[in-house]
């Protein structure tokens, strides 16, 4: 079984980012599960906008969506800015807008029995919000949210230190992150021993 | 399998309800897969503001919870009012909210391996924001949300006729709600052939 | 100058509300600067589920509407539930859609040339974004939203304890409180200058 | 007195833009007030990703950050897609999040004083979340929202023609827009007569 963690981070490597911090917690509780786990760094890549799957030349996003589609499990990591998830983040979700009309060799939508969490990490109040913008978005484009699937470091009230800046918290973050992981291996599984067929119209 | 569907319309018996008129697309689909569908319409009974299973005396929540929990499905069905679920909606959600930490013989939060979906109509825009709230607070409380598990009829710019005045959609509407019940049913057999275990802490 | 602090608390009087205890900051303010400031706790009225003005006997709204048009501000103070805007809250903005389509004397919306904020409390993160679904509903009936109009108290991450059980974090609830309040009076009374007219179609 | 309208369509010129399309409609009428009105498409220029106001050598942002400090009104004009706002959208707000905390020799935050509206266009259901979205960012930021500040033009159920490929509903968004763009000018008006001064703390 594969995972793929997209973070969404503003910030170019080798720039340390905290979503990637809270983000490989999960990471490693799913590896403890045996699960082959990636991460991708979206903003070190070339990812143009638009809602195809390739603009051409230049555009590093075929190479992503393949990652993708090779996982049976994604994690969108995001920052929180303005209380929203990061424009990296929307930028992901709007050319995976191509995969609900894209269908696999029995007519399925390419996202079909893969399952979906996401981290969030802020400075500020917010993650609960950029949670449910995620996780609607993926059901439309065709994955499954396993329940309780996320999980998040933020704080407040008003602005506070980084996730990294301070071990505030962390626990809390990591046992929701643990259990996060085994949701999606479960669900993974369920999936993947009673697929999904072609939708019914 | 069983199938609850939750109309979250504000308008009391016998009024005819628009959401209902979609929602029962979804629960023929449901039908039509060999699932039993019982439906509440909330509004009709007392359901008083709180976040806790019981609140005594008058309260007609208890009830309405084991009928979710002798189910393997939710639908929950609401009008959008000024662009979110309607306040009967949120209302089911809080009272739900204590289930996040009710747990079953085997420690599992009791709306662990059942799956949810979301029906929405309303006057003028607003669907897929109230599907992202209503699923994002049932992901929460421990449903999974299975792939394009929801059908909508809301139409726009501005405020137009209500769905059970028009046919306009209709067609759209329900192929989409057919799906929803498809995948709904797929998910919940798969669930059930592997169910999720405990969350890990 | 008045204003009306809506409390949607989903608990009835006499039980203490933390989000009456931050509100009481937002009037205090407004208070020292000359305003005369009411208070509803919706929830220890009869408000029953409707988009009208009006639901005959026994429906408490009516008085509640005259209130919030006796006022030049609206403060709608509310707790966070599963993320959202309290049930109570909804219900409030779903009676005062109708406000959407009735108008004064001059033509004008009622709810124009009045000023809004939010006050939102809350054992969890979710703050922000009950702000943008209150504001942007009021929005929609007519409402002009002041720069930085709200506070709020919720932290993270994980539930933790209510506003009145800590003293953590009061200060900068109260301080962007005291902010609120200024910003409030300082566009009412530039609205009450040089008011609206009705809206050009 | 002065307008700018952000388009933050995905499109770079010269794509048609139906974002701009619906956005020339409210220009128009802000130009029938006297207002003077420039318009940026955000994607013709390198804005790159981060949270503050210059971002060094070959950033773009500075010069549109100025043109927003030029003008009395804001108008940001986004596509819908996936029913969020456009990552351009997003990547506008992240980069006047750093507004915030720069103020005026007055003390004030730079964007005080400054009435901003929401031009909405999608082939399918959002609008109401992107403008509720669009307008808590902008009100985190310093903005004040003038009351109906919006106009949109999207359809459903499901997905349909784009806002330049029809002319349904064309006359409702204009008329809106009319409107919006006269609350846009009332409000700024207002507050020139009155502006606020710094918030207290």
């Amino acid at each position: 079984m594969r995972a793929l963690v997209l973070n969404c981070t503003l910030k170019p490597s080798p720039q340390p980012s905290n979503t990637d911090a809270l983000a490989r917690v999960v990471a490693d509780a799913l590896v403890g599960h045996g699960v082959e786990v990636a991460t991708v760094r979206l903003v070190d890549h070339h990812v143009p906008p638009g809602v195809e799957s390739d603009l051409g030349e230049g555009d590093d996003w075929p190479a992503v969506r393949a990652r993708i589609l090779e996982s049976e499990i994604l994690v969108v990591a995001t920052p929180t800015w303005v209380g929203h998830p990061s424009s990296v983040a929307q930028r992901a979700l709007e050319r995976m807008d191509a995969m609900i009309s894209e269908t696999d060799d029995e007519g399925r939508p390419v996202a079909y029995n893969r399952v979906a969490g996401v981290v969030v990490t802020g400075n500020e109040d917010g993650a609960h919000h950029v949670i449910s913008e995620i996780a609607g978005g993926l059901v439309d484009i065709g994955f499954t949210i396993a329940p309780q699937a996320w999980t998040y470091w933020n704080r407040g009230p008003g602005p506070g230190p980084d996730y990294s800046a301070t071990d505030d918290g962390h626990e809390w973050s990591a046992s929701t992150g643990r259990a996060m992981a085994q949701n999606l291996v479960g669900v993974a599984r369920a999936l993947a021993g009673a697929p999904l067929g072609p939708p019914a119209s």
